[in-house]
């Protein structure tokens, strides 16, 4: 038997018990908890310390209205009826805040003076702190319906103007319903998906 | 006070005194733990289940061998100390599976057929793989390094011939020697990073 650093109850809420809800309860969830999933997430390592992820939660119905003619249709019931979402962005202007986040080399910005390297650096790392916020959500006891069916350049266009911030993916957060789940799928095996070498 | 649906030890554990280590112990790991870090990481939600990251785990010096000339300069002498490097990697070629790993929807397939567009779902789901990949090794006890410095195309071309499969990241595994410890370098406040809607 395998001794896991951290006890079975935690591993069962951050991934083996959780799961993506599409049904949400009729509850609040405070401010303070949206702080405390950043501050829990932030600390997830990317690339030069680059954390390039910014986030607008949504949390107000005109904040709904505003997101609601950019999602797919089969995204739009469930987002107006969860009371907070997260659009997960990643910033390509990450560079400019290198001095300050990678004090170990002052030169870190010019490693991504190429605009395609920026981009794809903010998109991977963007992605990673995407996937430590779900994680850091269902930590701190929340469930998560993270999505990616919605026009990104409508999104962009309506809350990321004047900036060179993109939208990744929306996470909406909150108490879920289990009405709401899917049959939970499959999972590819060790053997199909890793390979020791 | 806000109470926390895992207890602190384990947040500590996955988030906030987890370090990115440079300098490894000389302990092995065992195969059952890379078993482990997979069986855990799998749960972790991806786009229509769509789950493309594959892994190769270089555990050998032969292995080694194969990995160190595509690293940068920088990597170079920590890659080949550590017990295990991952390479994370995506599958461009993930709708083929979508059959079988999303079964509510046999027209997943289809919804992935814009290459440009199968490309981007399969870089940003398997870069939030890799993310629940590293929090998933921290929680069977591991600590990670995860590198972004090394030639991808001479990677993939080494490990990945004749598949649709691209490097991500790299993340070497093993017992860090605190003594290549980096100072911690800060993070972005919630305010400079998120905004409430």
């Amino acid at each position: 038997m395998l001794h896991h650093a951290i006890n079975d109850e935690a591993l069962d809420i951050v991934f083996r018990a959780a799961r993506t809800q599409n049904k949400w309860q009729d509850k609040p969830v405070s401010t303070a908890m949206l702080m405390a999933i950043y501050d829990l997430m932030r600390w997830g390592p990317t690339s030069a310390n680059c954390s390039p992820m910014r986030v607008v939660f949504v949390t107000t119905p005109e904040g709904r209205k505003r997101l609601e003619p950019h999602l797919s249709a089969g995204n739009r019931v469930k987002t107006m009826s969860a009371p907070v979402t997260a659009i997960i962005g990643y910033d390509v202007a990450f560079p400019e805040l290198l001095p300050r986040l990678f004090p170990h080399d002052q030169t870190a910005k010019s490693w991504f003076a190429d605009p395609g390297h920026a981009e794809r650096t903010a998109f991977r790392n963007g992605s990673l702190q995407g996937a430590y916020f779900i994680i850091a959500a269902r930590a701190v006891g929340l469930d998560c319906g993270p999505m990616s069916g919605f026009d990104n350049a409508g999104v962009d266009k309506e809350f990321f103007a004047g900036t060179q911030i993109k939208s990744n993916f929306l996470c909406a957060l909150g108490y879920g319903d289990p009405s709401g789940l899917f049959a939970r799928s499959p999972r590819l095996s060790f053997d199909e998906a890793c390979k020791i070498l």
